[in-house]
């Protein structure tokens, strides 16, 4: 397998969040040579949408993505989608990631937080269409059903593109479905108009947390080259963007150093 | 939906373990008037075969299930479920209940894992049919692929019943298959024939460790009585057993108060 193209790296700023802002982010990725960028909303609030325009520009960054849109069984759903599509569009962001939402308060009814799900997209796409920001499905692990998207297999976000038609596609997280036996026939059947992103990071043996245990890309037990070529095989050449949630290390090393390992892992071990 | 039968209820003695050897479950059971009860085999070994048979025939409880074989990708996994399956037949158990194992120490290949499974499931099921013990795979939540079973969905685990044919089953744990937006349409695949054991317990919100922090019945987010619609509607009429690994609540409560509850949860909340 050839190796991956260094160029593809991208950082999903959720990997230093907690002691950078966006405008260091960008910085750091100019820095460290990283050409592409994925920012999260409260970030970009924080930094004012203009001016992270004007430094992922003046930086010669792509936004491989905007982090996030969804929870579709939230209150505030409708509003909340239509900026961060605004928000998106503003950036040029390649998508914009959609954390689909879990249960409802107090409900166990998963099928209908499905249909709901199913539904809120359809509402938005026609905003997302005509802003030209594709929207994308990330299907979570099911372990985070309940709480934040009950979107949990490639198969079953594949099912809703299906019925969604087009603008919309999926992003592909290892970390959410490395475990899955349909894994190589669905990334098959998503392609490459499907595939809109594709995050790195690793599976921790043991994980001590269900949302914040993320690993850095070869310390953990995901066979990052493989799925690569799968996705790489379906048609995928964009770019290859590092998300790690990880409060117990990453998150309180120097970001800098972060970013240097996230290079060099990279190039060795995806 | 018609309430659950109360007769049905079985306990499987992980749930009370860490107080309790299974002479005193057997004790308890007999108890509380419940008349199913699935021990483990580190706890078979303590009490001695020969006594445990004999003290759940005076009992009157019915073995619904041993756990368990299986980890076919360790490596003494054929005398292993030699003897597991020698165990099952002389308790009369339902089931030998298989978690497979997940990822051989040091490796990333889960194709590979899986391979080895159906091997190794291969390679004993003679001997299990011979005994006239059927095999029942349990497809584990993929948050436990790693480490524990890299079978991980109900569709994953009928599909190796195909290709194995006759003396193999599943074991429908609601904690590992809650999420499954297949879960109606496998049940209905699997039908009572391949239904060898059916597990309730309840998914947390928050979950705060991966392994050991299930709830009880009605604490957490699993619709039980669409799950068991289900499974019944397939034709599944054997026992409801408890399965809670709860170090960090169950665990350290009296065995006889989390019997009484489980009674009563039993009752009204599957």
């Amino acid at each position: 397998m050839s190796a991956p193209d260094p160029s593809r790296l991208s950082l999903n700023t959720a990997t230093i969040r907690e002691k950078w802002g966006l405008a260091q982010a960008i910085e750091g990725c100019a820095r460290h040579g990283i050409h592409g960028i994925a920012p999260w909303r409260d970030q970009l609030a924080a930094m004012g949408v203009k001016e992270a325009v004007r430094a992922t520009k003046a930086n010669g960054l792509t936004v491989t993505g905007l982090c996030r849109g969804g929870f579709f069984t939230a209150k505030d759903w409708r509003d909340d989608n239509r900026r961060a599509i605004e928000e998106a569009h503003e950036l040029g962001a390649r998508s914009l990631v959609l954390v689909v939402g879990g249960l409802p308060a107090g409900s166990k009814d998963l099928a209908g937080a499905r249909n709901q799900v199913r539904d809120g997209i359809a509402a938005i796409l026609p905003e997302a269409r005509k802003a030209g920001v594709p929207l994308a499905i990330e299907p979570l692990h099911p372990m985070q059903a309940a709480e934040r998207a009950c979107v949990n297999t490639l198969e079953q976000a594949l099912d809703l593109c299906d019925a969604l038609g087009e603008g919309v596609g999926v992003a592909v997280d290892v970390y959410h479905v490395w475990w899955d036996p349909k894994l190589a026939q669905q990334i098959a059947r998503a392609g490459h108009k499907r595939i809109l992103a594709y995050h790195i990071c690793d599976w921790l043996v043991p994980t001590r947390d269900l949302l914040n245990d993320r690993g850095m890309m070869g310390d953990g037990v995901i066979d990052l080259p493989a799925i690569r070529s799968l996705v790489e095989g379906a048609g995928y050449a964009g770019f290859h963007e590092v998300e790690i949630f990880s409060k117990l290390d990453w998150w309180q090393r120097d970001p800098d150093v972060v970013l240097s390992i996230c290079k060099d892992r990279h190039a060795r071990m995806t």
